[in-house]
């Protein structure tokens, strides 16, 4: 059994209540609780020593990571991150500026975003250092943006390069927050989600969520130098372009929109945000699972994304 | 350095905004996010194996602790839960059955408290099991109950029964939701935290918050059946009365009123709530610290409460 089919068994019988707009499945939950025209975000992350960044990694970019990542899911959903709150499980030994050093990566991306971190636990964990970060963030309540949404025809987009993440961006990128919040406010963004997973498996999130297909283009999608490199590194590696499909830790946004929406957002995007790459890579279609185009026809796509304990 | 000092270390420095009405330092997090009349509540527990719960344990007894340990932090502030976030840390090698049962646990205690599960995050934990829960919740802009605001004077109440916890309660106490509400609804309540790392440290928190002193009566102090067997069992054993002032995991209440509150409240309580003790342990004092005392005398209180890392 592995994480998703984990995740699907679990939350099949999960408690709601009446406060619940979105619930466990999409990047945060959305809950109504009389706040007027805004909605709630809610959303838990959780980075391991071992799993998510090895022992030599500098404290202050574990807790840039630890942070981020939520935050990435709160872009996800076009939303304002507002407070977190963190669990710190700690080693048996360990140096307390350590711990500061971590907090001091958390804090200067919080205050970067304008985010209070609210409260903690710290608890002991015999393994090694793991650190959980609740989130709370806001949305407009007509501004929700599901992976649940494609249309048939839509272009598909994401930001920046994918693959090669664990070179080192995966403990410095930057969460796709201003861009989100962008996009929900310039343009009828059908569906959205950050790109965790790898763009093959995330992707079909999209596509399970809408129940339609996708046709990508193999050129059209941006592949991230370090992945080239790895590749280049030696025979084991993967092609470039299968790590930028399954790389894990990329936390790009990944959204489509009407076809017809697809240039003037190009041009627009490339005014607001003209450092940060946005690619057309493919387009929505009937059916169901990725086909890929390339140069020698188009051919059904059967690699996924990083899947946990599989 | 313990856990009190390396969390006071670390919440010098963090990051804030005009949200926050209380940050990290109570029992839970106030937000003034725009709910009119109402505040938002927010925390974060954790527990992990061979700290909070060994391998032997029931899996649903670890669900129910997970969710009930964070749900006592809303009743601290008296207020009503409404969503939680699950990060489940496994195992390498885990039962789905298991993680199933510990679901079941944590979503019998959500239900009985109309509490949505809304999400949550698996990761692996080589260390072993690990579950972290953040919640939000509400409570009424003018009751927001702190650990500041016992006065020279007030009654020093504690529901239930102190000690022993780690025979068996820590695995199945009710978080005391309702009461707490209760209290808040009726009367003018001074101060109030849940007792989690026993009487002696946690009364010791009030007191600091409130700048204030305490004299506790020995006779006065309810002691859990659990913690006498206990201290029956061997000479290496503290006595019932230390146990009571120093087990953690009672999960009671813990509060102060008026003196003149305390009758008319001792009252209404063993009509509402007959079968929970409610007891009157002592007096807050003008000074610092906790005294006590019994037939001999009064006399300084030493003993503290549980303290991780110490």
């Amino acid at each position: 059994m592995n994480e998703f089919e984990l995740i699907a068994r679990l939350t099949r019988t999960l408690p709601t209540n009446e406060s619940v707009v979105v619930g466990a499945g999409d990047d945060c939950a959305v809950l109504d609780v009389g706040m007027g025209d805004r909605l709630l975000l809610f959303k838990t992350d959780a980075i391991v020593q071992g799993i998510h960044f090895t022992a030599d990694v500098p404290p202050e970019k574990i807790g840039h990571k630890a942070l981020a990542r939520c935050l990435s899911d709160i872009a996800a959903m076009a939303g304002t991150p507002t407070a977190a709150v963190v669990t710190l499980a700690l080693p048996k030994k360990f140096a307390p500026e350590f711990v500061e050093q971590v907090y001091a990566g958390m804090n200067a991306l919080a205050q970067q975003h304008g985010i209070a971190i609210v409260g903690g636990e710290t608890t002991t964990n015999p393994g090694g250092l793991l650190i959980s970060v609740a989130l709370i963030g806001f949305v407009p309540r007509e501004k929700v943006l599901r992976r649940a949404g494609a249309k048939v025809g839509d272009a598909i987009f994401v930001t920046g390069e994918l693959g090669g993440s664990i070179a080192g961006r995966h403990l410095e990128f930057e969460p796709r927050l201003a861009e989100a919040r962008w996009l929900a406010e310039h343009f009828n963004i059908h569906s959205l989600m950050d790109v965790s997973d790898g763009l093959a498996g995330d992707l079909r999130h999209i596509l399970n969520a809408s129940h339609v297909g996708a046709q990508l283009h193999k050129s059209a999608v941006p592949i991230n130098r370090a992945a080239k490199a790895i590749a280049r590194k030696g025979d084991a590696a993967k092609p470039a372009f299968v790590a930028a499909l399954t790389d894990g830790e990329d936390f790009e946004l990944l959204f489509t929109v009407a076809s017809k929406t697809a240039v003037p957002l190009l041009d627009a995007w490339k005014q607001t945000f003209p450092d940060l790459k946005l690619s057309c890579i493919g387009k929505i279609i009937a059916g169901e699972g990725i086909k890929l185009r390339d140069e020698t026809g188009i051919r059904p796509l059967t690699v996924h994304g990083y899947v946990h304990f599989s």
